[in-house]
């Protein structure tokens, strides 16, 4: 027996205001028997460097088959293209203005398409009038290809900024996003970077100028120590023991932080 | 085949209690079979206006024959009633406090009723213990008939300060509702407004006494302007470009505001 | 007809991450046919009593046969184990940290089993890697002897503190939690504790000295006044008319209480 087909959603809506409840209830309007997932509703306003993460760090666990709408829109109701995008056997569709950057980045683009607004859309909502109807469309069976115009994945935005570089013994990145607890995750993907700072006999890390403890979980990060630990979301992670690395380290997010490899110490000797 | 029956929920609960929750759970015991939506729990805490906003701004997007829990119930336990309106095929179970309120005042009563409390019933939680399993009984099949008793759909209360007022140039209503990017909502429906505030050549806002940019999208706003927007929740918001309009304004809800139309030029030549 | 199989979710994890929306998807994966039922996210971070009364206070409304995954874990990674718990025919997962603590009190334990942790989970975050497919499996008719190794009961982790004491007219506990609305829920079980506090002629609470009034509804309670409700979550609460309790009695979560029973007047005669 097939399963019930399933929409996810992930907005920067937030869930003091009936917005999210809305889409929920034009998807249930539309498609009656369809599973819907909240990834998340808290990507923090406007920010789109957040969603971007957030929809990368969880498309890999979502259902192939599944459709995701990931709504972080400052130019709603503006020129901005309304895109989808195949990717693994998944779905996405979002405003085009950088969102899909991180998925892009992990070389995971089959096909992209662009898709009209209906002219009964309210202007600053295209959440509920434009991407859930589309997302139980294409949930229920109906092909990107009949409902939009294919366009190449490389005519899609995407942001600057969001891949660290190196300089020598420097690495530098940003703070993508502060989590509840106050870890601060960098953009600095696990994958290809572990080894190279598992390497390093010590690590530094700028601003603050604050060694970094190497860690495999938050308890074993001493009191009072700043941590750099492989997060669960695919991305180093500043971390402290029971307290927000946020307050500790003074960064918030979009602070570009520099971390130094130590040299080995037979350099020294 | 006849779809799943769906229960919806609007709340001031909010989601840092295990209130929501135990709702989930009564209605998942008593109809293993429903769906449940959550239109909103972060109605702020007590305010029946903006429960009734959000309440009358959701409902037309809910499908037929589903059945609202809407709960902001600061007299919980006490004499207030506990109250059924079918309107439009839907049907809303409510404390009879005011939160029907603009439903009512969009013309869209078709028959009320009154329910009895359970005497097992916790005197400070009827949403899990009445509205919970009156809710799934009705949804899966009951009549409200059964289960309550007919009264007059003018005998509900009914908040009042919620609809606009008109002295010649000047348009008076209030503040009724600032949602997470700071927008703030007038009681000021779309309709039959729209015409009235277009005809004019330019809008002023008092307090704080700024003048008003009709816009179509928050993007169309210049930055630093105050916006009036034509809101996706069926009434005009006070918007701002990526910023929030009730910094800008210096207002918060519950507050009277005054929109002055400006007289066509040719009365000044 | 058997009905879908049901995983309720209690955790910290807070919703303006994407870590819930992340064990959502791997429950969809794992089991499409399955009912997910949010409990609550919000518990305060790192809070283990608070946790534990919001698993103790909601347990009994969820349905037989449904598992329970609850997630408030300071010590993700470490050694402490992931334990099962049976009880009246719903079964918990958490780790064994004394979030089982109130369930246990309630004489509620039937059996329970320790699970081994698989090498790929994220050291970081079993909800997502250990817990969620754990409970995918067993809801979908794992038995829980064939996943895990059966363990004493009484080997299980609890917290001190979550049980009243008395000495004499002086009942001391603590402040469990401060909901929403600023009641403050004590850890103070209305069962058996009802009949000792209705037959006292009056209550003093200390800190901060000063009458309480016992009332049934939180409109009952006079403005100014601090009230002591019989709550709807099975512990007495302090309580304030449409007013935060928590300010007015200047207490947080965590501090010690005494109620201290006034004499009947005869004995002052």
């Amino acid at each position: 027996m097939p399963h019930a087909p399933l929409v996810a959603l992930l907005t920067d809506f937030g869930l003091s205001d009936p917005y999210v409840g809305q889409m929920h209830a034009v998807l249930a309007s539309h498609a009656p028997g369809l599973r819907i997932l909240d990834l998340c509703h808290g990507v923090p306003a406007h920010d789109i460097a957040a969603g971007a993460f957030f929809l990368a760090a969880s498309l890999p666990w979502l259902p192939p088959g599944s459709v995701t709408c990931a709504v972080v829109d400052p130019g709603v109701g503006g020129p901005r293209r309304i895109v989808g995008l195949s990717s693994r056997d998944r779905l996405i569709l979002a405003p085009d203005n950088g969102l899909l950057t991180l998925v892009l980045a992990h070389g995971a683009a089959d096909a992209a398409w662009v898709f009209p607004v209906p002219d009964a859309a309210a202007a600053t909502f295209h959440g509920r009038d434009v991407f859930a109807p589309l997302a139980a469309a294409l949930a229920c069976g109906a092909s990107a290809a009949s409902l939009g115009q294919p366009v190449p994945t490389g005519s899609l935005q995407t942001l600057s900024g969001l891949t660290p570089g190196r300089d020598g013994p420097h690495i530098r990145c940003r703070v993508l996003h502060a989590d509840r607890f106050g870890n601060l995750v960098l953009t600095l993907p696990v994958t290809p970077w572990l080894p190279v700072l598992d390497a390093a006999p010590g690590l530094v890390l700028s601003p603050p100028g604050l060694a970094l403890r190497r860690a495999r979980t938050y308890a074993d990060i001493p009191p009072g120590a700043l941590g750099l630990v492989a997060g669960s979301q695919g991305y180093f992670e500043l971390a402290a023991h029971a307290a927000p690395a946020a307050s500790l380290a003074g960064l918030t997010p979009g602070q570009g932080v520099t971390i130094s490899l130590e040299e080995p110490s037979a350099t020294r000797g």
